[in-house]
């Protein structure tokens, strides 16, 4: 059982790769979603083939049906005390395909903690009405804690990060690897392909989780593109390194879009700045993807962005035919159904009913 | 494809008859529901009918289970950033009834636009996890530009006007229409009768839609009694000029009522005051219902109000058989549970069953 | 009918055990909820044998999916205008589990009251779409008078009190009373048993509503313990009294946990104190229950607590096994199934399927 053989202290102390071991079940299936390590090149592959699946049953009325019936004796707790609209929507919806009900906590003012209730508490509490928390916070450590908590309480349920701090945004990952492996299904995958990151690349946790990600894959070669201020973090590239993966850095974005097979645009994430305004001072527009860039890019790569953007993608884009962030943004409820069928063990009745 | 045909600035220079006529299908069904203007005659009496068969079926569970079992795979979302008790629960409940899920937007400062997302955007993101959208903002025009956006996106769905800055509020309109088909389906229908407008005529927005959509119908006679400063205005006027409707305009409440076949209350929308407590010097109480009216009220008039009420009829008249306005507010759970199944396309399979 | 054969001002000038009577269907079938007075011995046996059924149906998706098959055509109103989490959300779970869908209204700011609306037409708007209300208000007596105002309607739904003002919360009295069942039932049911009520017994509502409940018991001991300023009100001791009940007061828990068969403990109800700070000067911690203590308490009695907790029962005391208050809060969702399950008259499916 995930997380019950260790004691809280030993956890925190252990380095990412070591802890995700402590995070899935003994057949490999994630329990608890906490980060992008948990998944390995095969979780990846089956989690978006099952993905694929789901998406296909839900065009008609008799697969959306069908999946509506695997889970209805089931709850969801959305827990998120951080602004969101599509990462909660897209769990919203990824629950309700299945079946699952849910509940929602998105403003700790209505809550208990008023009167001096532990966080500890407040998650038991959940968990005594739910089958499993799906999780967004401010506070980083947070998701990690309530899933040792819950895995050493007489109630376990899985916790899933929707986004916890600084650093991990496992799920956000998981749809842009699920984006990749559609956009390339038709011409040999992702493995060789070049991807390029461009913008807030320090701050912004999507570029953070799906560069450690893209390690599962053989030959990819990464391009970060970026102001100096807002490079990509040392520790990024550390674990680049470690997997000798190829990369570069620069600030010339013209000049890195005709080796682009995937462009993964980012908005400056000026939330996080320390000092107010210092964003303000960075000539960003340089990073800003333009009609003019077009011409340049392949004619089959493809233009992502996690969304919300600003203006590093004008509208008129949109409409190009490589410009895939809204597509991206539908997979993000596509690959989390796949991701809470796996976690409550009915993919295999969706592979059986879509095969049948 | 509604809306699909025109760009948005030739769109905005149309005058409401011909902007109504892009916002349908090719069939005549609604797609977009934005403005009253959309139902003619027959729509209304189609919508009528099918409102009436499904609250028929809601009379037992079988009914109800049928009807939830027709839009499972549909979900709602209902974005709401204008205050509003009546016409939220309205939807939610006219969503449930047909099985479809609800997601809602109540708040925008949980939202994505604090990230500095444009508001198209926004629309597109909701529309990227649901069917169809139902609207509310105190911004005028919002929901015309958000139905333009999506029709002329990869995934065009519906928008639904739930009360749009001053002036449309469509399915507030449409259930007045269905109270007074209910109220004189015994006694020859809508055609002919007298309906006295009382109260803030100038600024709610019921009254405009109301008066407009009555044009739809043969003889009907308008009266509006009003203080002066709150009179109907001239573009309502107009309209029934137009369509060559009689109208007379007035303040004596008293010498009204006799020729009543439908009383319709409203309240004052101080909200609206631009000069603050401009109508609290206004002698409102001569435009109250008081007991003493109803002797003088004809035995099968109705009195209708759309709710909330302040002191506009005094709770002592809820019990007179001629108050209908509680009925009247049920009366929108309905009529908006005929639109969606209209615009879901299964008002055929409701026909089907409730004849069986 | 319920409330029908008597005006609001009789109501109000009506004693508790009077009152409650006007609240029962005429089989004795719960309508309103409305205070623990309506509930004798004999209804509390039949809920907590209905609410054990329903649990162990729970556990299988064919028990849940029969379940979720008794109520999908009812729709219940949660109105929480006060903080709750675990009431909210374990109403919620109760709905769903019967299939019941949910609205909600949680902060009276979006709502028609800024419209001018009185709380009486607030609560009918919401009851012409609903089938019951379920009502949490820091306003006394508002739930009461909502089921008069009503049962006096032309649309009568039930009104569910969740925890109204100082005094009455009867689910959750309810739900302590199911707790104490499951902890007697192989020792011979709570008569006879001597339960310890410790900490704020002055204005916690679940110890009054719990300690006027178990009169409906044989031989029950009750031993309230408290500093002097928080002691349990004279009004409760009255009604012990008139049961001819036995208790004492003290203030040393040590001395008092080896008579115990249930501990019931209490967090200080700050929130109420009339003067900033009041509370803080009490020593309180003489009243939390620590470690040292447990070696005193039998080896079968129980520690119950209703949460949220601050410090009165440290963390390492959830592991023993006389701790019940994390399957006490789940009880809660067991037992408001159940009540629900009576009102809309479903019990007597549940018994039949549940022995088959």
């Amino acid at each position: 059982m995930a997380l019950t053989d260790i004691a809280w202290d030993a956890f925190l102390e252990l380095d990412p790769v070591e802890k995700s071991r402590h995070l899935n079940q003994d057949d490999g299936r994630p329990f608890h979603v906490l980060m992008t390590r948990q998944f390995d090149r095969k979780a990846l592959d089956t989690l978006g083939e099952l993905a694929t699946r789901i998406r296909f049953l839900a065009k008609t009325k008799e697969g959306m049906t069908f999946l509506a019936g695997l889970l209805p004796h089931r709850r969801a707790m959305l827990y998120f005390t951080q602004p969101s609209t599509r990462t909660f929507l897209s769990f919203c919806s990824a629950c309700e395909i299945l079946g699952m009900r849910i509940g929602n906590v998105r403003d700790t003012a209505t809550s208990s903690e008023l009167k001096g209730e532990t966080k500890d508490d407040s998650v038991r509490t959940f968990s005594s009405y739910f089958d499993c928390v799906v999780m967004r916070t401010q506070v980083g450590g947070l998701a990690e804690r309530m899933a040792w908590v819950l895995s050493n309480s007489e109630r376990p349920v899985p916790i899933i990060n929707a986004g916890s701090g600084k650093d991990q945004h496992p799920t956000q990952a998981l749809l842009d690897i699920y984006t990749l492996q559609r956009s390339f299904e038709d011409c040999g995958g992702i493995d060789g392909k070049t991807v390029v990151f461009v913008g807030d690349l320090l701050r912004g946790r999507t570029v953070r989780s799906l560069s450690a990600l893209l390690t599962n894959y053989e030959g990819v070669h990464q391009v970060f593109i970026a102001p100096p201020e807002l490079q990509v973090a040392d520790d990024v590239l550390a674990i680049l390194d470690a997997s000798h993966v190829t990369y570069e850095q620069g600030d010339d974005l013209a000049a890195a879009v005709p080796k682009a097979d995937a462009i993964y645009m980012t908005r400056v994430q000026d939330e996080w700045d320390t000092e107010k305004g210092a964003s303000a001072k960075i000539d960003i527009e340089r990073y800003w993807l333009k009609e003019t860039h077009l011409e340049q890019l392949k004619p089959d790569a493809v233009i992502m962005h996690p969304l919300p953007r600003r203006h590093e993608i004008p509208p008129s884009i949109d409409n190009d035919p490589r410009a895939v962030y809204w597509r991206q943004m539908r997979n993000g409820m596509w690959i989390r159904t796949a991701l809470l069928a796996t976690i409550f063990e009915c993919d295999g009745d969706i592979y059986a009913f879509s095969q049948a």
